[in-house]
């Protein structure tokens, strides 16, 4: 019996969601080198396995140690490289096809200084996003860092890497396609203005709504969406995927009812859901409710939100008729507005079947 | 060496906090039962220990087996009573002395049914917050639910709690002690309609604010505050503290500088920091930066804030001049917006002193 907030996993959808982007990527001659940021978990990780995914890609030397502990030997650490960590990519390396990013070029000589095994290196392009990376213009710091990466002893230079994240802010598919032909520009100037045979490198994108929605990757090699195993309330919104593709939900008791506001309250807060924040219809809310069955859970009920949550508590406005509908003890699944937080923070999945699904932050660290 | 983000604890500042409420508690004749949901590390409750605490408060079972298991038998479980969980409560109160909180009639009969061990319940107030609890005026309710006590094998009645929640959206000492006598006010109100003698049964609030800065407890019994024992950015805003006694702030590499944008990236996301958000002068922040010192940190740097986070990259603005003092490698401290989010995600501290302190997340749990 589930007597406190427990993640739900739908196989059924996560594997759906899986095998689509994989069969796109085949079809369009990419390789698709997933993000394991989201789901975290070795046993989910098998899921991408059988759909024949060998490389993958990660956010965290902590991220890449758990998953090559777990069989997977080829993995891109997709975030700018933290050069304390330098001792930590030896040791993953020795054993381990390592790809690491370069964001700034203060990076180069650390990296040159203390590595001592051979890791692949790709430099980060900020294609609009302005979160990290190099602009599309900065030709002068790319082709400076190129030729060093070329005659380094153990930096192999394997290409360009962005994630174009300001993807998030669209609202449609047409916003995410039109973000996504800039992006292909801005790629396709950077590598018209390298010195390298084309040939010899790659350019991987790596965020959910582009590689969910385009059909033009005309310059790009890899893809690496993460989010889209589980998608969620966010994605919906951006346009990304159907609620139907959801396939996490919180599951959570009703610990009491106000029917006076109209208001449940449910053991599921801050410390479960995390206070991502989302405005649907114009109303900002932590989730939404939605009734578990047997084999999965409805379509989310009326206009019902997680309204505000704290540290362990959630508020649920609802309709009197889900309020009619539910008693204190019922649990009630809520689908999250980020489903990458929260699974980091559920630390574990329970899929429909009854299983324990693994999670890093239950694990030990070899290569640390 | 630190090498990847991690949570550092100035010890002396905590102790500090501690005392200081300790002290105000006792000079007051109130039993001070801190809540323990804000560290949640069994090292950290020792501090409050030698203070002279022996009673304590924790927001989830989960917690309260943790803490069960290391030495701490008096515990109130603040929380609506989940009545999924009464086998643990069981369990639980068959070794301790445990309180649990009723917010909804409706939690009674099942309580009653199952409950096989003496356990004490409050009934919870709302006093104002809106979040959990029955209003002041729910005099028949409330009596009706105390006679059921009073008649219960079980169940002894313990009197009234209430987390005045509305307090953290005060904005100053007057605003906070203005809630704070309302809240007086309103106990006062159901003590005077509860047909019980006043001396048997105890009245507790639990808020950081109040318990902070009022010096009038008249008719209150107990306090369990939280976070002051770290404090944060956000108590800083209300009124609460002073900006030196935040007692944490998350160490995070710096791996990227954009001097053309002013903006610094670390490693320290929203699975570090979380994604609770503060607006302070107008601006919306996730934190703030400080220089670290070996035994402890500078003042906020400038206006240095961390401006937008996504699940591992932390975006901070701030001045040419601190850009300029800061390498890629560096590590920088954040002060974090809201504190208790922040440790429940780091799951463990580091002292000043290098020592390692535990936490829930890596604890067993021998009660649930």
């Amino acid at each position: 019996m589930i007597t406190s907030p427990t993640l739900l996993v739908d196989e059924q959808k996560c594997r759906r969601n899986i095998q689509r982007i994989a069969r796109k990527a085949q079809k369009q001659n990419l390789q698709f080198r997933p993000h394991f940021k989201t789901h975290q978990s070795a046993d989910i990780g098998n899921w991408f396995k059988q759909e024949g995914v060998s490389g993958i890609t990660v956010s965290s030397v902590k991220m890449a140690s758990y998953f090559a502990e777990n069989g997977w030997d080829d993995i891109t650490i997709a975030f700018p490289v933290n050069i304390r960590e330098i001792e930590a990519i030896n040791r993953l390396a020795r054993k381990n096809k390592v790809t690491i990013l370069i964001s700034d070029s203060e990076a180069l000589e650390p990296l040159i200084k203390k590595l001592k095994t051979i890791v692949g290196i790709m430099v980060e392009l900020d294609t609009g996003s302005n979160r990290t990376g190099f602009t599309s213009d900065q030709f002068d710091q790319i082709n400076k860092l190129v030729e060093k990466f070329l005659v380094s002893d153990n930096l192999q230079f394997k290409g360009f890497y962005s994630h174009p994240g300001h993807s998030y802010s669209a609202k449609s598919k047409d916003e995410i396609l039109k973000i996504h032909e800039d992006v292909l520009s801005r790629f396709s100037k950077v590598c018209d203005a390298v010195n390298v045979e084309r040939d010899n490198y790659s350019v991987c994108i790596g965020d959910t709504p582009c590689s969910s929605k385009a059909d033009d990757f005309t310059g790009i090699d890899q893809i690496s969406p993460g989010n889209l195993v589980f998608y969620d309330l966010m994605q919906v919104k951006i346009g990304s995927c159907n609620i139907d593709d959801i396939a996490v939900a919180l599951a959570c008791p009703v610990v009491a009812k106000y029917p006076s506001r109209n208001e449940l309250v449910i053991h599921g807060g801050a410390v479960h859901l995390s206070k991502e924040q989302l405005i649907s219809n114009g109303t900002p809310h932590f989730g939404m409710p939605v009734q578990l069955k047997d084999n999965g859970w409805t379509a989310t009920v009326d206009n019902g939100h997680v309204k505000s949550i704290s540290q362990e508590h959630g508020i649920i406005k609802c309709s009197g008729k889900f309020m009619d509908s539910v008693n204190v003890g019922d649990l009630i699944g809520i689908l999250p507005v980020h489903s990458c937080l929260t699974a980091d923070l559920m630390s574990g999945y329970l899929s429909l079947n009854g299983d324990n699904l693994n999670h890093i932050r239950s694990a030990e660290f070899q290569y640390l």
